[in-house]
């Protein structure tokens, strides 16, 4: 029988660090700031939102939201971003995307103070991640797994770690951090060939293909470490499916059950992220 | 008998295409400049120098050597580095590196305009090559293997590439182009158990060990490319070597050798980053 290695446990140990963060801050007078900017009404956007504002107001962090209407022009949104940079009770902005059609992502990513970008979505923060250079912040998704597998003891250095899927959000960051951190990484995508054997042979495997429960059997083998960051809704099954297979992951070592897994973490880490951005703030800027 | 990819006609092409582009800016009456800026006097360093300058020379562009004295202060530093952002005439800055000993190296690179960085150092050029954005400039050598590739219609999609080493110069920079290009790219370096298997299996080897014939016959297979990065001085064998055993290289499909390899294109890709650099620079800021 595979261990379940869940998220709650890994949330909590992150949630009492920030709690001492918060109140270590508050003895300096300040309260952490987090904004959540969102364009449009997506029904994925309202959960996150309400997740990141429930688990950071238990916190003591002061949540903010700003919100625009689905058909807000360009400049509405960078004058929004701009308020937002100027604030000093901002510490944190979180940017929930994709944004509506229309709205051209990428400035709106570029104009986010790099400071305050505790999603690590700028261009900043991903050469932090890639460099080691510890400047900006991690994407949530990617420190999350790396916390996971921290907190259940892990190892991962001289470890073959395999990543399905490159993006920017998840699949490019992690492996840089599990390469910072002495695994063998591998990043598999659409054009790898052989797939399942190249997982197969791997110690740990990050799935983030976001294709509900295509990583099967034939992916996985005995011992194994898998980390499941797939969230999506499957019509078919009727319920929140990962990118594994449950019944396949049961044939590996240990595995991140979904819902309950890396999911579980992220507004954790956020929250984190947020007293961090408070935190690096110099007292006399203060 | 393995396919010996030489250098010189991919550098020679490449030139080509920059002289050409030269050609272009000077009809608007823009001649690219370089600068080069060494403090102390590295033998290394002054060899790359004047190879980078007759390459430039040769080809239109503009160098202007700037050099600091051994012992310049880390002020002195900020300062020319600062008067080469403001000058116009300079479209690209070669910071010569290492630095000596007492000199902050993030710190002097961190000066320099990221839209100078022809090689690749600063944060928004390591940025760029992450995201594939397009910011700034790849690290020479590794845009130099890229280059190699594409020249000799080396298949890369779909292939399985082992990267040797993880510098910031070299090792990550040329794994996140080849995942680029859509290899499936494994990165190994001292912490990675049993890197002579990892390498058999690869198509596409790129050894960037920085040791001296590291890389021998365990480690290769018929068939492969291997891009040898290396080049170092063998005290025992009196002669410039790679990171590969060039007895070992005779097994797999073709190899660059040293030199005469990716070290030879290296100086034709800085001209080239220097005129794009130029070229960059919108009509009406002229």
């Amino acid at each position: 029988m595979s261990e379940k290695l869940r998220g709650a446990p890994v949330a909590a140990a992150l949630n009492e660090k920030t709690a001492a963060a918060v109140a270590g801050l508050s003895t300096r007078g300040i309260v952490p700031g987090l904004a959540i900017l969102r364009v449009g009404v997506r029904p994925d956007d309202i959960a996150y939102e309400q997740s990141a504002e429930r688990r950071c107001a238990a916190l003591g962090i002061a949540v903010r939201r700003v919100t625009l209407p689905a058909g807000a022009s360009q400049e509405a949104l960078t004058e929004a971003i701009e308020r937002l940079n100027a604030d000093d009770t901002v510490h944190g902005i979180l940017l929930l995307r994709p944004l509506p059609e229309g709205l051209d992502e990428k400035a709106a990513v570029g104009a986010l103070a790099p400071e305050k970008d505790v999603d690590g979505v700028t261009g900043v923060s991903l050469a932090g991640v890639f460099t080691g250079s510890g400047a900006g912040f991690p994407p949530c998704t990617a420190r999350s797994c790396m916390e996971i597998l921290r907190h259940y003891g892990v190892p991962v250095a001289g470890k073959r770690a395999v990543v399905l899927g490159r993006s920017l959000v998840i699949g490019r960051p992690i492996a840089a951090m599990l390469l910072a951190a002495d695994a063998t990484v591998t990043v598999c995508h659409s054009k790898t060939a052989d797939i399942p054997a190249l997982c197969r042979a791997a110690d740990i495997v990050v799935a983030a293909t976001g294709r509900p429960e295509s990583v099967g059997r034939e992916h996985l083998s005995k011992g194994q470490v898998v980390l499941d960051v797939g969230m999506s809704w499957s019509e078919k099954k009727q319920k929140l499916c990962g990118d594994v297979d449950p019944d396949a992951a049961e044939l590996t070592g240990a595995f991140t059950p979904v819902p309950g897994g890396v999911g579980t973490v992220t507004a954790a880490v956020l929250a984190a992220h947020v007293a961090e951005a408070a935190e690096r703030i110099k007292p006399e800027t203060v």
